[in-house]
């Protein structure tokens, strides 16, 4: 070295041959990962098993007992560290027969019958079933200005559609859902005796979509269910020609005692920094409406392969990598709960949590939660996930099931993330007898996968610091 | 003004806020056209009439001068300036009665069926079909190697499949379709007497994918059929098995003298640069294995969606647009070289060409092709986009039926450009039975018909110099 300045450029020099190298390898084996999911990914052959041999697998059912042990095994082929269940309590609701429901009008001769199911949670209507007058309301507020007197003896039909103008249509579910949740509580002050919900979807079909509904235990219980788009909007037509008409609803659900379950947990061991653990999951429990393909079966199945990947692939992890299948993601969250307070009491260090629930479509990219700097780190990756379509890293990376992680654990350090797939599909099938594997795409399910396995992969070579 | 610096400002503010109004305005704009194609659309239920009342629609067929008829009715209804016909003839092949193939070997004591179709342009078997023994090629070069001995009086068996480990499926395509063109051509010199083509999917099912193939008229025509990738998945394994094996191939296809068909063409008249042509468009023609609901029933009903979008929001163009529904595109391709004949011989002026025929998925972006100043200006707006998930701006926009503008009118200033939507659905559908209006998402249809309206609608107001 003749000076200073050519010392500098020498250093620079190896620095940045350095960093463009890693890049480079970063990014070769990313393609090595996307191309093994593709070519010889396990996780359609998987979800086939899962969505067509158990089926829907709703907490406290045989089918989701049946769903744990699958797993279980499932995940000990793969030959990670270890493979564990963890106990928690869950609720047992149980649909019962088939639901009834028609529509008496002079302006049909016969009782038109409609689709619908109940919601989850509801109370059934006991063997008589329920009858009664129809009030249609679109917002919450008009409960308050239509009052009692004539609300009292009604049955309350919450019509306000999803919004189809919003693009990602997660956005169209926020803006109806509370329909759904809260109905029952809003309706049942005002004396009425039941509630009939628009189905969460923009589609107009069929199915009824079900998903967890309230109470509270200051509120009189009333019985809700949901009904068909098409069979909400004709219901709707019938009552601007017919406003005395008759609905009749017929539900046998019930809530039974908690059950033990247990959510399924796989382990690579860190070789490096095996106390800093990174967590990716999935919900395995499903409505027992569909067999939970979309939701959230691939989510499952998704996490799972990333320990096939990273098998293959000789990906020897310096942290501790968690997969895990929670139980009870759809009425009650008791897996994701049980997993933080397990967390909390062990002191464990969590430095991010992947969720993919959010069906099994092509993945445009992911959202986050998190302290900036660590969000920061993360976003400077994402043109490594261009070639793959990846673009959308701005969105919440809040996933019921983590969660309880950053909320219950009060760690404001973690970063929650959550895949972002395509929405628009998506609402077609959520909580309905269309959640079935037939609508599950082999490659954009193993895309998805690819994506968490390589967002991991970086996570873990990296860090957060 | 005190200085000439103070009126710099000034103007440039002036500049400034004129170009914050008008991306403003143009986003603003954006957003009402895509709001109002997810509410109002009308491409739904078109692609509904279209699909579910006319059908498979091949060139020369009833059903294609249905659809032509059915178009020009519909385009009307929205009253354009202008719906005119542009006749032009073209190739008629009829499959006939439905084919038949199967596999006698001593590995099956009876006969095996396996689900095939003739390829687009084949001709029949004769009565008596075809039998003989089969030699699997991966690569062309391989007929070389083996020679006209080893291959003299065999069905030759295109097996290649397409590669997974592409993310834009149709850069697998690419990949294969040459087995499935020039097979046969390739094939008949070394003595073989049919062909196999292993079907253009990434999907493992028992749909035959048909399509176009070709003859040379110096060499000998052999009938040509595609076979499932199950079917031949299972004819691969047994050949492995028993080399000896044979099959048997019956197809009753003929090709007609050409007939008379039809472009059918609306026009909205420019109102400051009436000479100044905008080209939009999709293919009428379709496949008669199944409704051709996403190739390119999808394209037609997005770009007629524009006509429709820009009477409903009051948008009128200061240049000609002109939405065509190209005959032929298929087999041939007579509609669009008729298009590009007609312009050349009218000394047309043609900006731009639009083409949507990649089917009705959620829209990823836009393809381009043309002057580097003029698609620079074009991805200058790709921003406005982004908000409806339109990341993808660097793809080619080659479509086959506008790109005789650019290549048989040798107009090198023209841009092409064709509409990207997600590819990993696509080639399950295409050219096979599943192709059917049951496969089309009404939301992602209606994205892409809105992604196109907004690209038009800034084309029309900046031009392109």
């Amino acid at each position: 070295m003749k000076n200073k300045t050519s010392l500098f450029y020498f250093i620079s020099f190896l620095f940045l041959s350095q960093f463009s190298y890693s890049q480079n390898s970063d990014s070769v084996m990313i393609r090595m990962i996307y191309s093994e999911a593709l070519s010889n990914g396990k996780a359609y052959e998987w979800l086939s098993y899962l969505s067509n041999k158990i089926g829907g697998r709703l907490s406290g059912s045989p089918e989701a007992q049946l769903a744990v042990e699958w797993t279980q095994k499932t995940m000990e082929t793969l030959k990670p560290d270890n493979v564990f269940l963890q106990e928690c309590m869950v609720p047992k609701w149980v649909r019962g027969s088939k639901e009834k429901a028609g529509i008496t009008s002079r302006l049909s001769a016969t009782p038109l019958n409609v689709p619908v199911c109940a919601l989850g949670g509801s109370i059934g209507t006991g063997s008589e079933g329920l009858t009664g007058n129809v009030i249609e309301i679109k917002q919450f507020e008009q409960l308050e200005e239509m009052g009692i007197e004539k609300l009292k003896g009604k049955i309350i039909f919450f019509n306000r559609p999803m919004n189809p103008t919003h693009i990602n249509t997660f956005e169209a579910y926020g803006g109806a859902a509370g329909q759904r949740y809260s109905g029952a509580m809003k309706a049942a002050p005002y004396g009425a005796i039941g509630v009939i919900v628009r189905s969460m979807t923009l589609a107009k079909d069929d199915f009824p979509h079900t998903g967890a509904m309230g109470y509270n235990d200051t509120i009189k219980k009333i019985p809700a269910c949901a009904i068909s788009t098409n069979g909400a909007d004709l219901l709707s037509d019938m009552l601007k020609k017919d406003p005395g008409l008759f609905f009749s609803l017929k539900m046998d659900c019930k809530t039974f005692p908690d059950e033990k379950s247990y959510n399924v947990i796989a382990e690579l061991k860190g070789s490096e920094f095996p106390d800093e653990i990174i967590t990716v999951g999935g919900h395995l429990d499903a409505w027992d409406t569909g067999d939970g393909a979309h939701d959230d079966g691939a989510g499952v199945v998704q996490s799972m392969e990333i320990i096939n990947l990273f098998k293959v692939l000789g990906i020897k992890p310096k942290r501790t990598i968690r997969i895990v299948a929670f139980m009870n993601e759809e009425n009650g969250s008791r897996g994701g709960k049980k997993y933080a307070e397990v967390a909390l009491l062990k002191k464990e260090k969590h430095l991010l949590a992947l969720e993919s629930d959010a069906g099994g479509s092509t993945p445009h990219g992911f959202g986050m939660n998190g302290p900036v700097a660590k969000t920061n780190k993360i976003r400077s990756w994402q043109k490594l996930f261009f070639p793959y379509g990846l673009f959308q890293w701005d969105g919440d990376g809040d996933g019921a099931d983590i969660g309880h992680l950053r909320d219950d654990n009060k760690d404001e350090q973690i970063v929650l993330m959550g895949l972002s797939p395509d929405s628009q599909r998506y609402f077609d099938y959520h909580h309905s007898a269309n959640d079935v594997f037939a609508n599950i795409n082999r490659r954009e399910l193993e895309l998805g996968a690819a994506s968490m396995a390589a967002l991991i992969y970086l996570v873990d070579k990296y860090g957060l610091n």
